[in-house]
């Protein structure tokens, strides 16, 4: 009898598991269920499609449940909402959202990668029509038709993540006012001061509010129950829409219930071959947690190529292969403006927090050589551990190659190298993409001196 | 008594020597001799300067001789050749080219960093006004003269390595037709067919006509003695002008006839040190060898970066320090038009030479995600050694972004990561900069797999 795969979610964990699987296994009926009206779509491209960079949301569909089918023989069921899991029957209960009937399908694996969704906001007046929050397509959809149809001139952001940064380019290119509204005081995630204090900079370059240590309280509503401002500790701020970005959280209520561990950080717990608690279930995408490769600590860190690596890994493993995913050291990048920020590793307060013995430094450089027109400044911090001199982290901020630069610490880091074997490295050199002292090899050559007096 | 340093050379090798000696030891007298009318030019912008890119030579000078006096307290005698060195006695002959008198100068220690020099054209009519080579700041003003006064409408360019194709832009750019003669089949150096490939298409797209296995054999010249044709045995290209890029050659005369060792590339042979064969004489830039850290042997590999790398090493040794320069792994990486590549250790033809067991395959992917509507095209190649799996060489064309991430492989490489190491690097991911399966894993794991099969 031919065995069965199902996944619960259609994004990016859960058709690049089916995708292997179906790789690995040309015989196993895969069937995606997907509670919401699309599967593999690009979401870290719906910042861009609102920003009018990507001209429709048709563009973010990667491939739709017919090529699915028709290539892969890879059924997929949208407004599909699995309803749960029953490990000991090795089944699970279906609802179609169209019909409002359940089914029960009986699996041989199962892949779980029900992925993330934004933290609530739980403030009076939450449920107003201008209230937004961005991870799903359909979200997407509504930013751009309330934007469409209303028009607004000013949204107040509440979080200053990657997604908000992002939006702030977004907003200020669809001609909106952005106020950016923190609890904390960098914006751009994990920054080190050290470039949080250049975004900054940007963002009120380009007409961004930006407004650290801010709490937002409640909201002022309309006659018509529209957010009119937020009232927060730093007083109110007037808008026309909000954008509620302080974070997602791992959608793991199903996975809970069925009995699956949950890991220290809320989301489920899987081994390296992403199988869970229960033999035979897998997790992959922004459902599961990720090993830190530095500190060993279990991190959660929702992020679309790590999705798409846990998806490979758990669906070679449910197909009947052996793939592993071992971890992640929090290389990530993004760009606000004309502005590009990578970081990879542990930042130096991080590194504290482990009880390393932190050497770290910062320099300024450039993007190109001395005699280039369009050279740009560069910035780079480092991280090391001063007894071992191995690299723990990175940042780099910069106006052109900041974002790929970032890779190439992010392999020296994963490569356990010490700082003064970074400052020896053999990186290829020509005027229009680096000065003949490359950026990296500086900062690295810096940090070697700095340290030895 | 205060000890001195002298070095002969001004460019890359020799000022960033200097820099480095006067760091490590504030007392030591610094002289650089300079037989040409410039120092610490960025002579790798040429080019650029030549495109039109950059608008003056003078943007080309990092420092003038009065800057290094004053910041730094080193001495630089322009127009100054080196004439003999005499080990015996620690002192070199320097003729003044200005007054036409020689002066003996005693050194305690001395640094060589004569760089290299274009290699001759041994053609008859050789000596014409029209024939150019680029490789010192005054070539790249004659030329640039030679375009304004006589508007040149055709060019050529004999030898297809980085700087013709860097003037295959220039010339563009400059509205003059360029036809590039080369004796062998591939454009842009030691570059991968699969990459060689789209180059050629690109100088072809670009209007610059390529010509392989063409050998000119002799200049035809017009009645003022200006070369007017070059006669191959692919039959006769006209022209106004020509440009003589079949690469260049070590300056090392002067370190012969003083018994100074060479290697057996031809250029200086120095230790890890820098040093020379003669205690107390070091070497820096063109004029020396590397060793190519993969293959273990000597190549002889001129580059800013690496001239620049040396002469840190050789100051810093000449002052009294102690710092080591290792060799290379072959990294680099030019522009040709809208087109960049980049390239790291060894090809796979290299690779077979030197026997290993060869794993190779190339891959097309992409610089962005899938919506991003300025996605374009990026190849990558990699080639391993079938035994121990490591990483041996890798080249990536595309036109965005391509410079930069080989040096990721360039990591990868020198930490002598195996395929599979790379296949599961985490690396940052963002829409704009990346697919969400960055072409580097992508192109490790194609490989990975293929040869598992």
């Amino acid at each position: 009898m031919t065995e069965k795969l199902l996944i619960i979610g259609g994004v990016a964990g859960g058709t690049s598991a089916a995708s292997r699987a179906r790789r690995i296994n040309p015989d196993l009926e895969i069937t995606i269920f997907e509670k919401g009206e699309f599967v593999s779509y690009g979401a870290c491209d719906e910042p861009y499609f609102l920003a009018g960079e990507i001209d429709s949301w048709e563009r973010l569909l990667v491939r739709k449940p017919q090529q699915f089918k028709e290539k892969q023989n890879i059924d997929i069921r949208l407004n599909c909402e699995v309803t749960s899991i029953n490990p000991g029957e090795k089944c699970i209960t279906v609802l179609s959202r169209e019909s409002g009937v359940s089914e029960v399908h009986k699996y041989d694996r199962l892949i779980i990668a029900t992925g993330a969704k934004p933290r609530p906001c739980e403030l009076p007046g939450a449920q107003a029509a201008n209230l937004f929050a961005l991870k799903f397509l359909e979200q997407a959809r509504n930013i751009d038709e309330y934007i469409r149809a209303h028009k607004p001139h000013r949204a107040i952001t509440v979080g200053a993540g990657f997604i908000s940064m992002e939006m702030a380019e977004a907003f200020t290119k669809r001609g909106i006012k952005n106020t950016v509204l923190h609890r904390s005081s960098k914006p751009g995630g994990n920054t080190e001061p050290e470039i949080a204090e250049w975004l900054v900079d940007e963002l009120q370059k380009q007409g961004v509010e930006y407004v650290p240590h801010c709490r937002p309280l409640s909201f002022e509503l309309d006659e018509k129950g529209l957010i009119r401002a937020v009232i927060t500790d730093k007083g109110k701020f007037e808008c026309d829409m909000v954008l509620w970005a302080t974070g997602v959280v791992p959608e793991v209520e199903l996975a809970a219930a069925a009995g699956i561990k949950l890991g220290p950080t809320g989301a489920i717990a899987t081994d390296e071959r992403m199988e869970t608690s229960v033999p035979g279930i897998f997790a992959a995408g922004d459902c599961c947690e990720v090993t830190h490769l530095i500190s060993g600590r279990k991190i959660f860190t929702p992020l679309g190529d790590i999705a798409n690596k846990q998806g490979w890994a758990a669906g070679e493993n449910a197909a009947g292969g052996d793939a592993r995913y071992n971890g992640a050291v929090g290389s990530m990048h993004f760009r606000c403006f004309d502005m590009e920020i990578g970081m990879t590793g542990l930042t130096e307060a991080q590194a504290r927090e482990f009880g390393y013995d932190v050497l770290y430094g910062s320099i300024d450089h450039a993007s190109r050589a001395h005699a280039q027109p369009k050279r740009k400044p560069v910035r780079i911090k480092l991280v090391a551990d001063r007894n071992t001199r191995r690299l723990l982290g990175a940042q780099i901020a910069g106006r052109e190659g900041a974002a790929l630069r970032i890779n190439t610490l992010a392999v020296a880091l994963q490569a356990g190298m010490t700082i003064e074997e970074i400052s020896g490295l053999d990186l290829a050199y020509a005027p229009p993409f680096s000065p003949v002292m490359d950026p990296i090899l500086l900062a690295a050559r810096v940090l070697s001196k700095d340290s030895q007096s």
